[in-house]
């Protein structure tokens, strides 16, 4: 099924300046302050099973539940990121310091196999009894995936050999022999981490248990009713209520609403379109289009962020987008992007790759500061300036879901296949690919996302025919295209990509010029938080109006007439070099208000110019009212 | 310091159509039904103390609290309400079953006067160590106060004389001595009932210790951090986290800001200024003062209702009233009237009267259905249909506070000091009233609120000067008046309201027109969520768009163009006869929107006709959209 195979991210080397300035910022800051952190909060102190166990850090909820229970995912998560780093600058003390984990590890590890320190260390008696709640394969797939990452960047074998004997052991405890448990985590994740494993081990049980853990999901009778019951809980009372939380309601085939809780139900997805592409199997591939089409046409913030809601972490009602309490969290925007780009390599369709881009130069940019060392959980579209990035989190799942996207971000850029090459984004990378048993250099220039001004060389180590394909984004008005200087018709284009074939030689250039003209971006009329306001965009950026731009206003007493024409103007001194969008505005004014909160009369208005910044950069200067949605009149 | 008296709801004869219907509703519907809600829930059984206490009805929450601990108060609750209605109409099965409810309780009362269904049933060895959040006092107050209605209702003394024993054991428990707890409880309310009853008792003693309870309040050290360590709990951990939940986190006289539980603010604010009236107290007055003008200025929802959060059940940022989600509890609003009421005798300024007209006539008697048997808890000013009107509810506060003030709303209307007569409220009146030693027969007649054009007839049995204040409410415009035919100069009024003193006699007639032209009304620029939205109130009415009457769309999609005419229409066919404002409109489209949820284009537009209805109304037919404040263009 799958014709096209993404392009890993050590095989591109990132050359634009918005890149690498992100980059180099999780290398040389996140990484190594992350490290700090789970030092400083005893989640690596918990790798040595402490005897007798601490008192908890994070105490338990009213759910008699703590975020603890998870900490070996965090060490997992960070491993992965810092593995991803090192493709790009190995770096001595960053090894030193994965080794030392493996050897934590390795000492931990049961003579058969299992390996979760909190069960470990606290209660052993009652491992694999509550799959629902407890992030037990959850927090196997998090350090499976550091594992398989760090082979991957260094070679050293010992931390995946570690991970691959627990994953035997999984594999003896779950399936459908009668001896088995048939249950699956509460908290999908180790699909994905499998089928990674299974890239690298090309082991079928690997790929079998993926399967199985998918397959069986929401079967009845229900695992987690029997679960429950074995272990002296009534199923009844789910904290959670339903099993729309954990994507466990319906068998994954039957499922059409996108529901529950948003990381979940986002790595479930990328899992079932993996495995889609992974087993050409064409249920699990409708499944996928069918939830597709429920979370981009009713459920998506304008940024990519999903999940309006914080009492269940993700989604309540079609169109229920409210913007000043979205929770839309930063790891649900990572994972939106894991799952986006599982389809593209269904389908090589630009809608993928649209939402792709939207979700990560908008929600998921937003969850790291400039500094490299704050972070936001929520990333809500309107703040009243309360709203402010952390240091750490006891829950610190999207601080390392930031940085192990960001250190892998050249993974997104390109794909081959036997006789063609794909550029899905832009931002000046170079790489040398694979196509029909040819090398091809290719290396792209821009200043993407500032400019849709793109250069493409195409450099064949032998000349010969194939297709180069170039994404024309959705939001890309009358784009035009060149192959040395000979005009290309961009109307060709067919599902975002334009095909170009042609025999290449050596010394190709194509020239792709997105125009990026400021836009008004309007809400389907159901989203009723966003009647009568519009947005403003430039090419894949989401901008926002913040205090600090714009001072002696509350954003939310600006307003946009629908006239007043939007004007760009780059800016070298503003956040690190960015264009801002400067439109006439005015500004509600409140002086003469004295006392009154209601009055027959409408408030004054003000002019005033309006200055956006992109949305993912808000936050960084000083705390202060924002807003995406800006009232339109 | 008080120179005006309310004059008592029993002495008010309510003749306008419009309160008839809904007096009459709550005497034959509400009240019956109550009653018989309080038996199937095994409210009233609990008065029996059922030997072994039966399960709990209401589990325990994750505070490890049940609402049923107060269920002691809903029987009070009723009791007064129920009291009120016989003052209009004696009914012996309602009065039996009062009288059966002071059987159960002579039988439960302990020799030393202790009275509380819960700790009598379930652990009196308990009693008065959690004043902060087990609602002892509060469940005293609500029974005081239905001992105190019935009794001067029906002379019978004998819940009355109970009531008082239990307060006289209070008195020996709570007070400044040695071998008394410095205490008041968590939710203000028996300092009301302590003054109601002095009102009967005219025992120093009851008011003392209404005064020692608000005094007390918020002092250190702590009172219920004491309490809390007495019972070996951390103080640290109260689940609300902070003492502005139940507003004693400082003195009362220190207080400045409306916080925490919105009921509990609103009840210890009308205790405040009622104590301030009868002790002559300024600094009291003066807290009153500067709270009154936070919560108006600052925190109020159009329709008179308070506290925007479920979290807290009150109050959370300045300007911060969300609509959809707003908490705005009935009981709030009806405490909102209590305190206005108060705010009203101290100073017959008709600022405070505008607020009681305006929480009356919205938020508080949209608690209530048309049918008088369905209530709502929360009163949101726009929801997306979801929201909907229950039968009873695991805490029914708020259905016998809709019922006790309607069944008294009389008592809202007029006032009397030595020489004047004020009235307030119009809708349809006749009361004797006395000024200076005579006595004066008012004959208020209107269709208020439907019509402006007010007519009163003052009789008095002698003729004599005197000086009748109308109320000229805020929202008036152009008002005109007369008396027997002679213009009177309105803008003359002072303080809201029209003095006219004169030689009375036999006869005469003052004709008062307010003109009821629909208005826009405007929230303050910072209310960010109505920037760009209007609302439309017509006299004190605010109006609601409701899908019933604008069926094919979602209320949220229409908009107001600002040049737009609001016209009203009289209705005898709707919602048992009403005038609603029609103004043309339009809709956002949506059916050309297919699966986009975001577009660069603006939807279009389409013109309709808008019909909106009084907000207090909406969702008497069917479940449907409604909103408040409209988009306007």
């Amino acid at each position: 099924m799958r014709t096209y195979s993404p392009v890993a991210f050590s095989r591109v080397s990132l050359e634009g300046a918005f890149w690498r300035e992100r980059l180099d910022t999780v290398l040389s800051r996140t990484i190594p302050s992350q490290h700090r952190q789970l030092e400083r909060h005893g989640i690596l102190h918990s790798l040595t099973i402490p005897k007798p166990p601490p008192p908890l850090t994070i105490p338990r909820n009213h759910h008699d539940f703590t975020m603890q229970i998870f900490w070996d995912s965090d060490v997992g998560k960070w491993i992965e990121a810092a593995s991803y780093a090192l493709s790009h600058r190995r770096d001595e003390a960053i090894e030193a310091d994965i080794d030392a984990i493996t050897e934590l590890l390795a000492t931990a590890q049961l003579p058969d196999g299992y390996l979760n320190c909190w069960y470990i260390g606290r209660e052993l008696e009652n491992r694999w009894t509550n799959l629902r709640d407890n992030h037990e394969l959850y927090c196997a797939g998090h350090m499976l995936e550091g594992a398989v990452a760090y082979f991957q960047v260094t070679g050293r074998r010992r931390l995946l050999d570690i991970m691959l004997r627990y994953v035997d052991h999984i594999d003896t405890v779950f399936g459908p022999r009668e001896n088995q448990k048939h249950g699956y985590c509460g908290h999908q994740e180790i699909e994905i981490a499998l089928l990674k494993a299974y890239r690298v081990t090309h082991n079928q049980r690997h790929l079998d248990l993926a399967a199985y853990f998918i397959n069986e999901r929401g079967r009845t009778p229900h695992y987690f009713d029997a679960e429950a019951i074995a272990r002296g809980d009534d199923p009844k009372k789910f904290w959670a209520k339903t099993y729309q939380y954990n994507q466990s309601h319906l068998p994954v085939r039957q499922q059409d609403k996108v529901v529950g809780h948003a990381v979940r139900a986002m790595y479930m997805y990328t899992a079932m379109a993996e495995l889609a592409a992974e087993l050409g199997d064409e249920s699990l591939k409708r499944a996928c289009e069918t939830l597709w089409r429920d979370v981009i046409g009713k459920r998506m913030y304008l940024t990519g962020g999903l999940g309006p809601a914080a009492a269940n972490e993700g989604f309540t009602e079609d169109y229920d987008l409210p913007n000043d309490t979205a929770y839309a969290e930063t790891c649900a925007s990572v994972a939106l992007i894991f799952w986006a780009q599982r389809m593209l390599h269904l389908d090589l369709d630009g809608k993928y790759a649209d939402v792709l881009e939207l979700a990560l130069f908008n929600n998921a940019l937003s969850g790291l500061s400039r500094d490299g060392q704050h972070y936001f959980y929520e990333n809500p579209l309107d703040s009243d300036g309360r709203h402010s990035r952390w240091e750490w989190h006891a829950c610190p799942c999207c601080t390392m879901n930031a940085s192990r996207l960001i250190a892998s971000v050249g993974g997104y850029f390109c794909s081959e296949s036997k006789d063609a090459i794909a550029l899905h984004l832009y931002g000046g990378i170079s790489a040398t690919l694979e196509v029909g048993g040819r090398k091809v250099k290719i290396k792209e220039q821009s200043n993407y996302p500032w400019s849709g001004a793109v250069r493409v060389s195409v450099d064949p180590d032998s000349e010969g025919e194939f297709v180069l394909k170039l994404r024309i984004p959705g939001w890309a008005k009358r784009p035009t295209a060149s192959v040395n200087g000979v005009q290309v018709d961009v109307a060709a284009a067919r599902n975002g990509y334009l095909d170009i074939r042609r025999v290449w030689r050596q010394g190709d250039t194509v020239a792709l010029d997105l125009p990026m003209a400021p836009e008004r971006i309007y809400a389907h009329p159901f989203v009723r938080m966003d009647v009568g306001r519009v947005a403003l965009k430039r090419g894949p950026l989401v901008y926002c109006l913040e205090e600090a731009d714009n001072p002696g206003h509350r954003m939310q007493v600006l307003q946009l007439p629908r006239a007043s024409a939007l004007k760009t103007a780059a800016r070298t001194d503003l956040l690190g070099g960015i264009v801002t969008i400067v439109v006439d505005g005015d500004a509600l004014e409140s002086a003469d208000w004295e006392n009154d909160l209601y009055r027959a009369t409408a408030p004054r208005e003000t002019c005033t110019s309006l200055t956006a910044i992109p949305y993912y950069l808000w936050n960084n200067r000083q705390k202060g009212s924002m807003t995406v949605w800006i009232a339109e009149r």
